[in-house]
């Protein structure tokens, strides 16, 4: 699993039936990189999360049914980053808390 | 999920039966690096859209029996691209738009 | 499988019902970069220790209902940080043993 | 799916049973890393295929009980390299065409 | 599939019970990076193998209850490794044969 922070929400109207009404979110890694996750537990931006990926993915949705490859498992209570954390990627750090 | 570019259709007349006859399309993510995806939405060269992998990617097609890991999953309404991201690859940015 | 070392323990109220109360640990790979990982083997910071990931990582933890992709293995008896492996990373190295 | 150039077929005598007698090729991606794949289509050194991983993999094979992660799903009828794409790698480009 | 060396048998005694009593290597890829396999086949430190991952892994053990991601499927016949390629690793290469 890892360790990601919400950035926004991602609006998508046309998408694939299997996403049904799922609240998406966009993601950061620690290099900056965006992803896209489903969000089942209310995670706002700035919260620091944890992502399940695969099929475990679906199964945390509380739906198998929903198509997905990354779901917020959790919000993490307590989270510092490291000096340094945010300026470490390739290409400049876009992680700046 | 990722958040990807569409370049172009791929033309790939000897293809194994398992693909049928989805259309496949060239994405590009942010360092520019080509993948390819089936696309069962309709997206069109320039589109930001996101995929979803895995098991979950042969689900979104709608067939589970369509043998890809990569499908387009949406297509996102409005996307900006943050300055430098084209030019982020290590190599040199080929994500001009 | 990978090796990694126990970082920290997270702590981590508000989460999905299906990762249940399972102890979830930080851990850091060779570059310094943090996973997520449950753990049923028991292991403690600075433990080496080997992960499985993927639909393995579930049935790892004795019940397959836990929803991770990352589950502790194992934790290695014996294990010697080659000289500089901690500083490889791009961007420093975190990995200070 | 990635896209992925063949380079030559692999020798290996000793194999897991699962394998079966299905044909092995080395793939190259743009970074010149090597992959192995099996190749149910029968593809030359030389030519640009894309493949499908994961489960996708076995099935995409035709038998499911194949042990693949990797498999050709097709051959790409006409592919340019971008100038400098098979330089774009960290170490030198090993993907001289 | 990967294309990995082996490097060593990894000592661990208190491990998962999904792992039963498999013989675990420690493999290098060419970035010097090491992962840890099943090994169902007798590979030797030195040799050149490959390795499937995923589900895969747990049907090439030959059993499907063994809990692993990645799994040696062969011995490569020859393998010659390519000037520079064990320096090709950002932070020095590892791979010295």
């Amino acid at each position: 699993m890892e360790i990601l922070r919400v950035d926004d929400s991602l609006v998508c109207t046309r998408r694939v039936a299997g996403l049904q009404q799922m609240s998406l979110r966009i993601l950061r890694d620690s290099k900056g990189r965006r992803h896209v996750a489903v969000d089942p537990v209310g995670a706002r931006p700035g919260n620091w999360v944890f992502t399940v990926s695969g099929s475990a993915a679906r199964y945390a949705t509380g739906d198998f049914a929903v198509l997905t490859d990354l779901t917020i498992a959790g919000i993490i209570d307590n989270w510092t980053t490291e000096p340094g954390e945010g300026q470490q990627a390739v290409g400049g750090g876009r992680l700046s808390a």
